[in-house]
């Protein structure tokens, strides 16, 4: 039986998603929690491989087990086996043709900055801290500028392999509250390194070093 | 001469404010701070003693430095000292006789609950996770019926030494956004483990197993 499963972590103490030989990574914690459940390996896929540091609060996965589980038992037993940075939101049974990476149709991102001279020590996990004082509304135009869809050729890593480098984005919006700034982007897909090399810019645009229209 | 400063700490790897010898705690850190920077113990004194675990977002403190320094200097050589768990928010010069304690009008402590089956990898250092689903509205009329001036003997705890259990409620009130169920409690005084015993009375209101007017 195939499963779908919708889980969240926090990336401070993991290497990203993919399995890295000797280090600690969600992927890698996942399949350890389901060998330990079923006794034998059992290979996940996911919507998204994301990058250290990295958190995740609705990343979808699959993998399929010899045996059939009730999904609601299934999602107890991983968590109770699961280390305590990593949580399986639900469980669902799902075609033995599912693929969460080629399936998903769009997937979404939240960028946070904290824009002080002083460090927070809530945000310090979960922020990027940006001291220069950023002019949001710069950013805010600059984001809404990016919808629709075009060639993210200069956003791309030099590594990237993606066929071509034209995404759809559906949704690009910077909101402040006090010292945090969050910067929500969804698209169909993303390139590699796209989401950072966009908040790079969009900083960039806040300190007046680049025009919101660039 | 004299400071105030406002600090905030994420309390999970401190043993509260109070120095403990032989424990890590806010107090201690920040003296080491600054002994580091003036060379000499330096005593602060706050406006509340928060226990093990309990984080401080607007933590008031004031001590006394032979060396006049600017606020601002002190304040940046302060962060750059501390550890990261701990920042200091503001500083200011204060008169000689200010008492964070004695001279505080009022407190403010806000108690957060994660009520769901699922643990949650964000919340887990900063909420009491709550398996068995809550009665908010049941236990929003029992927090409204704090609010005003009561004999408070009963949520006291057995080592508390105040003169009497009478403490004015200026706020007492719950909210809910999903699975995140905030309490915030103002009073111009609590007694020891007060926040807490009337958490946990809120709480078994929310399972019904106490009547919201109990």
């Amino acid at each position: 039986m195939r499963y779908k499963a919708t889980i969240e972590y926090d990336g401070t103490d993991l290497h990203g998603w993919q399995i890295q030989p000797g280090l600690r990574t969600a992927q890698s914690e996942l399949e350890a929690a389901l060998q330990r459940l079923t006794g034998s390996h059992v290979r996940i896929a996911a919507a998204g491989r994301t990058d250290a540091g990295v958190h995740a609060s609705g990343q979808v996965i699959a993998f399929a087990l010899d045996k059939e589980w009730p999904p609601q038992t299934l999602q107890r037993a991983l968590n109770a086996v699961a280390p305590e940075d990593i949580a399986v939101r639900s469980v669902e049974c799902a075609g033995d043709q599912f693929d969460p990476r080629r399936h998903a149709s769009s997937r979404a991102y939240v960028y946070r900055i904290w824009n002080a001279r002083t460090r927070s020590p809530f945000w310090r996990r979960y922020a990027w801290q940006v001291y220069r004082r950023l002019d949001v509304a710069a950013m805010q135009r600059a984001a809404a500028a990016l919808c629709g869809t075009h060639d993210f050729t200069s956003f791309r890593a030099a590594g990237c392999d993606a066929e071509h480098a034209v995404r759809q984005i559906i949704r690009s919006q910077v909101e402040q509250q006090d010292e945090l700034i969050t910067y929500e982007i969804v698209a169909t897909a993303f390139l590699r390194h796209m989401v950072r090399n966009v908040v790079g810019t969009l900083v960039e645009v806040g300190w007046g070093t680049r025009p919101a229209d660039s």
